[in-house]
């Protein structure tokens, strides 16, 4: 691992090679460095197996083969190639398919646990930006992005939000479940009353409900969100009409005033510029008026920081469709606005203004329910699911998706079947590694003719979210005597 | 429904037969002839359906055999059958299986719905032992029998409680979903300190959970629970863990003391009898050590009422590991086992003391979620699932059970995929329909042989919890459009 990421370090990053490029007066520089440097260490482990497996193919007939291929392999990929596969190439043929499958495993292993144990982002530094959003009048913010890989980094770089302080889940469209998004109210209010966490019940404070649909000003018709036949205007009414079923129920459900408020943002996944719905004073959003952070980018750039400060302020207040929404939430909007000026930077600097992937160009597919170690924009593409009975369409999408990124280039589709536990719960352990063997089956049952032909490999791995330990390895399709369960 | 519930009517009630016949001096006989003649007039309506078709068979050519048929259906069934498939009996041949499925259909319609709207048993008049519960130190009772079909009267006629007053949720070897429970645990607590409801958070009364696991005196080796292969010691002892590990989640997962009462029962399925597993003061409980409700019933069959009432007092107390439990909940405990006495003569008068289908004889198979109408003993094979990929195994038992109740005897499996929904949640209806729809074709995937074959009939409904109606009926394999969704 250290020598794959001292690779990394070595890749330039546009901030350190023009210190003196411009920027937004309020863009964050060295964040911006950072996340650029994460993003390039982690996607360049990914992205280095294929060559490196080239280089080792080519060896095949050396004498020493095993000993150099296990050489090149730490040296590029910081982690040796499973001895036993290299040794009997001789005789069986060398099992390039597997030893890929093997690596995106080992290297999402490494990748995962150093993000969950070392927090590379600082995303759980949390508690300033949880005072700042009690400030704003909020105890909870509860995000929904598209579970779309081009929105996987929503909260640690499009939003530039500690994702600790932020419940991300991603469902495809946009469309979470209502029935789910109550039960998690009830829990976070429960635990106010109970417990004064994060604050006490009687503190004037509200749950915030968001849902971030997406779009590409570059390509509308063909890389909009796809749950949404690419059509902008859908994905956005849509969006709004969940968030508004989710406040009809919580209201309906529950006598003496209970509420929500609710925010609905549009990301452009070529520049990473947001809109932002801004509500007025009722709460009431219109789809035709938001603040559009690109906009806000030019309008302020000429000012100081200050002046710029107070002119997102302004702009934020008046967006709203007649009367702006109360001080706090006008706050909270600029705080995300003025959040994003860094990263519509990181984009300009970086890409062009524009990312080159504006299509698909996932790594592996994430299957399950957990999965906080995902912040990096196309990295993977989600099937957030319990069933694959209940998840097949967003899973179809994906098998197909890969197909196109992997199995036309002879290489396997890498899954990753991922549940999270609470330890603190007896037996949820065991329930989450026999719910990981289920799914597994499932998926094999669907797309056999895929897994039979070897172009289908499974990762099984469990997570106890009290420990915040990392992860544990359950099982994988390239074990030798078959995935436990069966 | 006027005709076939007079004829149900008809039928002769023990108690009314020998008015004189000796019960328990507790034994409350005006309830037990008001549930036994439920009972007889619902499984009676079921079971005429067979003589009723055979009936009709035999007047296929018959000149009028159209209104004949229609005639014999509505004096014995109580409604009309579908006049286009009677129709054209003449060239295609009299369908049977699909009048058979369509008969069990319109039968467990009307039952449904008089039940749901009319609440025969009156399981809705919950009022006054919601009191005595909160007399008792409880605040919920939440029952979870296992889901076989002989437990399905568990709450009404076993434990002659208002089901209105009772969370049941049913699962195979009284296994329950602790994270489920957890979510329920916490919604409950939440409405007492939000709502005050059904009392206010500093009460000090607590949520009691209880498992009813089960046994045959009869035949232990073979009609005990096959979830636990007819083993009671196993039952027993499994349950018991669901119910330490629920009270283990909730005090890992809540501080400041939070808990809940735990109540294991045990029941006799061809007596009706119960045994409760009495706890001592510190919540414990011994699988050795238990109040026996048909023990009891010996003790204190010879004294006057009040004497009884005591005895049953002192026995529960006497019952406990050592030192009995608090008042309340010995209070409670004895209340279950009175109410048990009247059963036991419920069975001892109507069914000679044993029932005569000891094994499996249920008339229809219910799939998803819902289902407070069935309160009767071995009508219904349960399947609780959201999914047949979770559900496989049940599934798998049911059919295998109904291929020998209905397939050897060229009858089709009647299965009524329902779902319940809030209706003040919005979209809620919309999901419930497609949720029966999804389940519906998994169903037809996993057991194709059948379904293809005309063996497998499903009727989909949904209800709406809030607004207290009946039925709705969404889809049915015997439509000639298919059901939709597909
Ligand atoms: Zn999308
Ligand atoms: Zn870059
Ligand atoms: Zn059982
Ligand atoms: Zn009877």
């Amino acid at each position: 691992a250290r020598r794959a990421r001292a690779n990394g370090a070595a890749v330039g990053s546009g901030f350190d090679a023009e210190p003196s490029g411009r920027t937004h007066p309020l863009t964050d520089r060295s964040a911006n460095a950072r996340l650029h440097a994460y993003d390039q260490r982690v996607k360049g482990a990914f992205d280095r197996i294929v060559p490196v497996l080239k280089r080792i193919a080519q060896l095949r007939c050396a004498p020493d083969f095993v000993a150099q291929a296990q050489v090149i392999a730490e040296t590029e990929l910081g982690f040796r190639m499973p001895e036993d596969r290299l040794e009997e190439a001789w005789i069986a043929g060398l099992d390039l398919r597997t030893l890929f499958a093997w690596s995106v495993f080992e290297t999402y292993r490494r990748m995962a646990d150093e993000f969950l144990i070392e927090d590379p982002l600082g995303g759980r530094e949390s508690s300033s930006f949880e005072a700042f959003l009690q400030e704003c009048g909020f105890h909870m913010l509860d995000v929904t992005p598209c579970a779309d890989g081009r929105l996987a980094h929503a909260i640690s770089y499009v939003l530039r939000l500690p994702f600790g302080a932020v419940r991300r889940k991603s469902y495809a469209g946009g469309l979470f479940d209502v029935e789910d998004a109550v039960t998690k109210w009830v829990e976070i209010e429960y635990r106010r009353f109970r417990e004064g966490r994060p604050n006490t019940a009687d503190a004037p404070t509200r749950y915030l409900k968001a849902v971030i649909y997406h779009f590409s000003s570059h390509d509308p018709a063909q890389q909009g969100c796809a749950a949404h036949g690419s059509d902008d205007a859908r994905a956005a009414r849509a969006a709004l009409e969940r968030l508004l079923a989710f406040r009809q129920a919580i209201e309906n459900s529950f006598c003496c005033g209970a509420s929500v408020a609710l925010l609905l943002i549009g990301l452009d996944t070529d520049t990473d510029a947001i809109r932002i719905h801004v509500p007025n004073a009722a709460g009431e959003v219109a789809l035709d008026r938001s603040v559009d952070a690109a906009r806000v980018y030019d309008m302020t750039c000429d000012l100081a920081p200050d002046a710029a400060r107070a002119r997102v302020l302004e702009l934020v207040r008046d967006a709203a469709p007649d009367g702006a929404p109360d001080a706090g939430k006008t706050q909270l909007i600029a705080r995300l606005i003025e959040n994003n000026l860094s990263q519509i930077d990181f984009v300009r600097a970086l890409h062009g203004g524009r990312y080159g992937d504006h299509g698909h160009a996932e790594r592996f597919m994430g299957v399950g329910v957990g999965f906080d170690e995902i912040q990096l924009r196309n990295l993977t593409y989600f099937a957030y699911l319990d069933t694959v009975e209940e998840g097949a369409a967003d899973l179809d999408v994906g098998c197909m998706i890969f197909s196109g990124l992997n199995v036309s280039r002879g290489l396997p589709i890498p899954v990753v079947i991922r549940f999270d536990y609470r330890g603190a719960v007896p037996g949820a352990r065991e329930r989450a590694i026999l719910h990981c063997q289920r799914l597994d089956r499932a998926l094999v049952e669907r797309f056999e003719r895929q897994a039979s032909a070897g172009h289908l490999h499974r990762l099984l791995a469990v997570r106890d979210t009290d420990a915040g330990t990392g992860l544990e390895i359950v099982g994988s399709s390239l074990q030798r005597d078959g995935i436990g369960g069966r």
